[in-house]
């Protein structure tokens, strides 16, 4: 069956709640029974939840075969929590396994021959990245993977469509009582916003930290209530590449161009005012945006309200020079933004149920008047495609692609035209990841281009001296450049099914011949 | 049926899943599933939750006959909200409602025509006192009152013992999305604890402020996503009231004595010792405990871990001179701790669950050392009555007494023998509120009683210089002083039902004939 978008979704995936993408506000106002953890109440006064070893914190939740777990994935490519966490669980001998994650990297390469053996037989992930990716285009897992938003899995563990047995938060710092934080150790990441959600829907919750601290450890975004047992190991990851700082600003005159009209569009749009609010990924272009909006704020005497995200250094700055009033971080993208979360007083975390979940009673996405966000390709209906490379493999991350977009006033993709030999706006994307209905405006280094439906912002702009071109121009010089790119060819095996963020299925990745 | 404190629970309460006490901690290691809320979700990304005015947020709720709505009570005796809110529920004619209060007093002598014509017809609470302790002890509640400790309340809520269909949450501000708080207002409480649980498990929540603010209000212990309206009123309260300078340090001799006696207690028993943990009342004996202490840390060189509670001027003091490293606030009883939480930055709030809650994972009161508590009654087997006084009419709070008894390293009832010509330690309790086996040591004007069952404690204290007793003698000397009581004459009718923090019956309240 053909969704929305038009991509083409089996039949017999549309079982057990499983429903085909309608829209992008399709499902609004629908009422939600909020899910039930069961727990084990009432540790006794005198007892403690540290426990010895992370084998015998597995054993005590009752972990077995067919179970879920969960990870988040703060820590980036230097976590080693969720690598220690399945070697453990494998020499238990424990299958069958399926794995709640916020996302999937280098970090987790491990989890490649546990996918082979059956330990890990089904994923749900906001990204898939590096070996893992491999292994899951190569459909080597039992189970097609579910690839969610960031909002879409706190939706899928609030309603209940994805029950957490254990979940595993690796933690900066914890008391031996549970409470945890980014901060405060020795390997810090900055905030723990992926982790919110498991802490209050699983049934069972581990932390693990290499600094423990005494009771009670402030700040403590995962707070000791909802935690069962503390695990104490030596290091929880290697703090180089939790918050690498090699997050630095492009030179690249294509992207400082981009960034520049991205400014640019921002600035005289009627959002821009005193108090505006704004999000940016941490790719190339997105990155300079927050750069080059400081002229534009100078100039114009206005401040923002808050900026959201993924925090990087260029938004700390703002911070800091006065520019915005409040960070909303869900996200510790470089070491900056790590050593300014709760140290600088209106930095301030969120979890991720407050950032993007579209079944809450309304997540800061919905108050964002500008995001500006990267994309893999783009289509002529502006449906963009961060998930799946042009050669059908996946290898890239929704995170929060497809809530900031549906939330924003303003929703700006910003992308080459072109990659290598390979168009970036073209005809008809690999896959789709984030409605066109959401996506406002494309800018290219070929040009800007506004989405037909936002008129107010064709209107807006008209005047300017942004090069404003159509998509379908945009469509005609990629292929002019790249000429029509072949047909990839598919087996009939799904390995991925990619959910909008409201548990739709937007698409779905079968595995390349 | 007689319960395990030796008190007659009529059998026809004992249904619907309500049982009987058995001890304090018979309960421990019960397994709860959760409720579950149900959400309406994703409010359209430019929707507001500002309503007109509280009727038209009533009339979204969808409030009906039979509901259950709650309050809460920062507030104290200069809450405008709950008289507010119910007026216009009088107003709108909705009927058999079931009130979820944290506490009730003199705010709220407007719910008395209510109960006597139907429009209330149930009550949870923390605390009944003034006219509507008067009308609930008179028997004009249509059914039984449910007398429930803090964390008692959060329990009852959490596993859906009672299920909250609209929370009505005033807040010092907030922003137009929900995020709110008890600072950053003209009329500031200082946390909004007791609401937290309201927020999360109501099907509806709204917020009720006299002070908006731009979003994302910061700080905000009710955050926008578990709330469905805000509602902007003229005032929410009198300042004066909220949070009165009223609460002064004592210059009763006999209460500085007994003050000296907890301090020496204190000081000389195993757990003082660098990062313990402390809480006390803001009764005058107990408030003064807070003071004397200070010397023994002084020339000990010892400094608490974290205080808690009930925050007063003299712990904030502590925590600025540098006596304690955290203060963990779950109510603030005066203008320093109103002034003080947030701004001192490790002056925190949290909710009462991870203050109370018997049925989480592990609350706070579990990893408090010492507790300095009041009593109405403290009977020969040192079960504590603060709820009923000596004349049988309502006219208490359990707060966090049975919680914090339960949770402390060692627990301190502090109490003149003699008030008036009532006997306060006495051969049997009007009503149970805290059982003795949480009860460790007894300090008294005329000596200091350690539990026969604290061997522990009795050998730390013997050969220091405190006046040690007997309970027996006290309850002699009491007696001799009072003469015996006459027994007071009751109606069969039950006016309220007091919980345990288990949710288990340990006494009820007869009217009085």
């Amino acid at each position: 069956m053909k969704n929305s978008v038009n991509r083409e979704i089996p039949d017999y995936l549309l079982k057990d709640g499983n429903e085909i993408f309608k829209g992008a506000y399709a499902n609004d106002g629908k009422e939600i029974v909020r899910d039930t953890p069961t727990i084990k109440s009432n540790i006794k006064p005198r007892d403690t939840k540290l426990v010895e070893n992370l084998k015998e914190a597995i054993k005590k939740t009752g972990l077995k075969d067919g179970d879920t777990i969960s990870f988040h994935h703060h820590f980036r490519d230097g976590d080693f929590v969720a690598a220690m966490v399945m070697d453990a669980i494998h020499e238990l001998g424990i299958k069958d396994l399926f794995i709640c994650a916020s996302s999937l990297g280098k970090a987790h390469r491990n989890f490649v021959p546990m996918i082979e053996d059956g330990t890990i037989t089904g994923v749900s992930t906001s990204g898939v990245r590096d070996e893992i990716g491999e292994a899951i285009s190569e459909g080597k897992l039992k189970n097609p993977a579910y690839i969610r938003s960031h909002g879409g899995r706190v939706g899928a563990i609030e309603s209940g469509k994805v029950k957490i047995d254990v979940a595993f938060i690796g933690a900066s710092s914890s008391d031996e009582y549970g409470n945890a934080s980014g901060i405060n150790g020795k390997a810090n990441c900055g905030v723990l916003s992926y982790a919110g959600v498991d802490a209050k829907y699983a049934d069972k919750v581990v932390v693990i930290t290499d600094t423990l601290v005494d009771f009670p450890n402030y700040p403590h975004p995962i707070s000791s209530v909802d935690v069962d047992y503390v695990v104490k190991v030596d290091n929880i990851g290697d703090p180089a590449k939790i918050a690498s700082g090699a997050i630095r600003m492009t030179k690249d005159p294509r992207e400082l161009k981009m960034a520049e009209y991205c400014a640019k569009v921002i600035a005289n749009t009627e959002w821009f005012k005193d108090g505006f609010s704004f999000q940016t990924g941490a790719g190339g272009a997105s990155l300079a945006a927050a750069v080059k909006i400081k002229p534009y704020l100078e100039k114009s005497g206005i401040k923002m309200g808050w900026a959201m995200g993924g925090i990087t250094e260029p938004i700390v700055n703002l911070l800091r020079e006065g520019y915005v009033k409040y960070l909303a971080d869900d996200q510790a993208f470089d070491v900056a933004s790590v050593e300014s979360v709760y140290k600088d007083p209106a930095h301030f975390e969120i979890d991720s149920s407050e950032y993007a979940n579209p079944l809450n009673k309304g997540a800061y996405v919905n108050k964002l008047d500008y995001v500006v966000l990267g994309a893999l390709e783009i289509d002529k209906d502006f449906n963009v495609n961060v998930v799946v490379g042009s050669d059908g493999t996946i290898q890239g991350a929704p995170g929060g692609h497809p809530d900031t977009a549906a939330g924003a006033n303003c929703s700006i993709i910003v992308a080459p035209l072109v990659r290598g030999r390979i168009a970036t706006v073209r005809e008809k994307c690999t896959s789709i990841t984030t409605p066109g209905e959401t996506v406002d405006v494309l800018v290219t280094d070929y040009g800007v281009c506004i989405n037909p439906n936002r008129k107010d912002i064709l209107e807006q702009l008209k005047d300017t001296d942004l090069p404003l071109v159509s998509i379908e121009d945009l469509v005609k010089r990629g292929e002019e450049i790249t000429g029509t790119p072949d047909d990839i060819e598919y087996d009939d095996q799904v390995v991925a099914i990619i959910e909008y963020r409201d548990g739709s299925i937007i698409d779905v990745v079968r595995k390349v011949k």
